[in-house]
């Protein structure tokens, strides 16, 4: 400890670790941190409030992952508190899921003592053979920054580097805090410098060569068209994406994963692109096209309909964080964002074609129906009718996530789900760090579907929302199981059902009294009033709603993307 | 595929990998699998009825995890079934809990089919850059065995080496089981010969040795005395042990994790030896003792009251399963099995000293008290009077699994909890999986006593029980909170709350009509009456008690172990 003694002597202005920590996370735009206490967290936990951050306290730490996550898809990043061991652990799907669908988190672990683990002791939480070391190998293949705060010396610009690489490479970090670092002294001179978030800059010859290239297949184009997908918004070149629809005029479409991405009240707006499931009319624009601007994207089975694309490569400009290819061309270390702005400003008006309309009315055999069974057919566009502009939706995996193609969003809305990663549950955690983040940017309301089966492994965050005093909108979609995995296989097998819940008297149980209104649902008039109802549209509190709809029915979209994924399983 | 259908022809008697699997499964015991479905195990579970096994269907993997343990707990050695990435990660802290308390738990994880993954192909529940490796990277270092189960040559003979490691090293092993093996064909003749489970044999020579150094010492000793800890019961010498306190009349105590070791109304059992941390009389009889033979133990720091031992090593014999330590002499690679029974066979008849007394019986100012709030003082002793024969008593990390130090038990009670991993959570998970393994078993009661803040990490198990028409007791001790964090730092910090909760309302909330019994006690008077009330004792309904208690009361255990971490800590 000698040195570091003679380092804080000659610091002029010594903070501790875990207070210069938080208040970067601070000068970032993070407000609230999530996380559960755990005895080796519970110190670095004190300094929160002095650096104007909020606990959040979720009710398990897979549950504060997925939180963490959702409030990063809305505030740009976020921040996650666990403690060695069995809370890193209990997270690590979560931080998976980030990894995968390139969202910033930062991980914080609470570690025992530097001197504890150098002495391989025998401490609860541990394997009991002495290897501190065994967690955060697990947690390197899910983190593209792994800061381990051993000593004062370098914990400073271990800080600075991980928020860094968490924002510019848009994936979770991991910070280990062992106890005794938490109140070790560093400069806090530093924090007068903000951390350098921007992207580093793409060699201008080479940008200009590239730029170039694709003008070059733009100009000459005759039916061009854009495809937007999620990395558009993980890398966050929203702003380009917006210039380049306005101004080429190009039908504009978006992948499931790339919902939210443009304005869909936009006239360019086409519609969502994914092969066989593709909106009407979508997949003949796309796959006609003699040339696709495709903007960050995630060619996954459950983005494609299972791989149903049928454009070539030979008519395609991919544009990405870390390389542009155009053709078979690739042009690897640059980054689309710089590229998109130059093409943006140089290129000609073009005379594109117009974008096939996608509109929230109902088809035809739904508008005359008398039937009164709520199908994803008839919700879908209904959903899209009650949406305004800057609501928060959010999907789970299966039958939400598919039904929301056929949604045409109003301005501004931000949609998450997680189309690559597919953690069932993931929605639910997410929804109260979306609902958090809403409540600190002020005035958004989050809407959460899931399905019965998926709320059944994270129900209790609806406790961390009530808690907080967060007012999302949670529809359930009662439909006595796991349909999506049904259309994939064992329709009527007991592994696909569940226990069935009264979800509506949950929050009750949960200590929601005056702070919760619950409803049940089972026909479209039902629906259609809740929805013009003004007391369940505006209310600062939670609400509930139990969406009875029948067992076996389903989009399209997931019906032929299940379809593919019992195929391939064969 | 053409060598497969060769060597497919060549079999006598064929079956597909998965019922190989879980017939060997049934063969070793296992009668249900725990898990969660997901679209790369469903066509596994298709064969489960097949091979005469029972679905659980827990609400979530770490839950599922968690259950595994507490069914193997139970009934030896238990297998659990998740889906690739998600569903495996989620349940990797339970495996890890597993691996450090030396739980046998086969984890079967459905995998896409070996051709996707030799494709790299981007596909749901993979981290998008074609790396299928990960996830069981992560696995391997809480697995003591992994089989990849990639072709059908080799499966057969990995799924018994996986079985085979798990029962001996009695840990965790993990078995991937992608979709097209499932149905591959292997031997079925190989099912004719059981799996051997013996343990290797001693050498002769070298047991013989180690049983005379331990003779000469006990034969010398004036007042040796047993210490009895986890790893007798996890690798299986219980019945050595009993034998042992049988023939030496040695005074004999249980660590903390040695809870239920031996039969506590045995006039030799002393009570609980946990350094400082001890019940009455028990450190001055261990400490003073001049020969502990120390059986299967696991120093760790919850276990002996912040590593408050105050026994040398020149008056100790170690038994373990992999070596035998006589003072500071080692005999590697020697299992205490063996060593044990020589033992038994060949001493001579010994004078030991009297053990303390331990009993239910109430502190005399316990006894006088007119005060009607439940503390733990008050609590563990009554709790002792009420227990029967054979139940299964789980005590969840915090007040609880220091608590039942102070509980004497009548004979063939099974202690679960997790005092070196400390996963809170882990016993509401691990009562479903006791519970099931109870009912199996025909007429044992299960029992779990729980903090308000545990219980909301896992809640949703409660439903796995309903669905499961399981009946266990379950206490939920309503403290406001993390008792067991505030005694080690943050008295009064908002981070140690938690929401306020209706847990009685919650089975409701989750179904259970006909088959749950709720109950609120908040004075002794109450409990008293509860324990004598038979619609209470026996029935084949879900029980759960809210059990208020003060929020500043812990046991004397608890508060000396929590000072110690905080100490540790800084």
């Amino acid at each position: 400890m000698a040195s570091t003694d003679i380092v804080t002597r000659e610091l002029k202005n010594p903070v501790d670790v875990a207070e210069y920590l938080f208040r970067r996370l601070h000068e970032i735009g993070i407000r609230s941190l999530h996380g559960v206490p755990g005895d080796y967290n519970l110190v670095a936990l004190d300094y929160l409030s002095k650096a104007g951050l909020k606990w959040v306290g979720n009710c398990n730490e897979l549950n504060a992952g997925y939180a963490a996550d959702g409030y990063a898809r809305v505030k740009g990043i976020s921040a996650l508190v666990t403690t060695f061991g069995v809370g890193e652990l209990s997270a690590l799907n979560a931080i998976a899921g980030a990894y995968s669908e390139f969202v910033p988190v930062i991980h914080i672990v609470g570690q025992p003592t530097t001197k504890s683990q150098k002495d391989g002791m025998l401490l609860h939480h541990t394997l009991g053979n002495g290897d501190f070391n065994v967690f955060n190998k697990m947690s390197e293949g899910v983190s593209c920054y792994v800061a381990r705060l051993n000593n004062s010396q370098d914990a400073a610009t271990l800080i600075d580097s991980a928020i860094r690489e968490c924002w510019i490479r848009s994936r979770p970090v991991y910070i280990t805090l062992p106890t005794d670092i938490v109140g070790a002294k560093v400069d806090g001179d530093r924090l007068k410098t903000p951390i350098d978030l921007s992207l580093p800059k793409n060699d201008p010859e080479k940008e200009d060569y590239v730029v170039n290239v694709v003008l070059k297949y733009l100009h000459s184009a005759k039916n061009p068209v854009i495809v937007v997908d999620a990395c558009a918004i993980r890398h966050r070149v929203l702003e380009e994406v917006r210039d380049l629809v306005e101004k080429s005029g190009m039908p504009t479409f978006v992948t499931p994963m790339g919902k939210g991405a443009v304005n869909e009240t936009h006239k360019n707006f086409g519609g969502v692109y994914a092969g066989n499931g593709s909106n009407p009319g979508v997949s003949d624009a796309v796959e006609s096209s003699d040339l696709i601007l495709s903007i960050g994207a995630i060619k996954s089975d459950f983005n494609t309909t299972g791989f149903t694309y049928r454009i070539g490569q030979l008519n395609t400009i991919d544009f990405h964080s870390t390389f542009v290819r155009v053709r078979y061309s690739e042009y690897p270390d640059i980054n689309m964002k710089g590229v998109l702005r130059k093409v943006i400003q140089k290129m000609n008006p073009l005379s594109p074609a117009p974008a096939p309309a996608l509109t929230n009315i109902l088809p035809e055999s739904e508008k005359t129906s008398n039937d009164q069974i709520i199908t994803h057919k008839w919700l879908w566009p209904i959903v899209g009718q009650w949406l305004k502009e800057k609501d928060i939706v959010l999907t789970e995996t299966g039958t939400a996530n598919f039904g929301i193609w056929d949604t045409r969003f109003p301005a501004h809305v931000t949609a998450i789900s997680q189309v690559l990663w597919g953690s069932i549950g993931y929605s639910m955690g997410a929804c109260q760090g979306a609902a958090l983040a809403a409540k600190e940017e002020g005035g958004r309301r989050t809407i959460l579907f899931i399905g019965d089966g998926s709320m059944q492994l994270t129900v209790q965050e609806l406790s961390t929302i009530l808690r907080n005093k967060l007012n999302p909108i949670v529809f359930v979609i009662c439909n006595e199981g796991y349909t999506i995995e049904r259309y994939i296989h064992g329709w009527d097998a007991g592994y696909n059902d569940i226990q069935p819940w009264e979800f509506a008297d949950i929050p009750k149980a949960f200590g929601g009294k005056e702070n919760y209104q619950g409803y049940r649902i089972k026909t479209r008039d039902e629906l259609k009033k809740l929805f013009a109802d003004n007391d369940f549209n505006v209310s600062d509190k939670l609400r509930l709603v139990e969406l009875y709809m029948p067992r076996e029915d389903a989009p399209a979209g997931l019906k032929l993307t299940a379809e593919a994924a019992a195929n391939r399983n064969k």
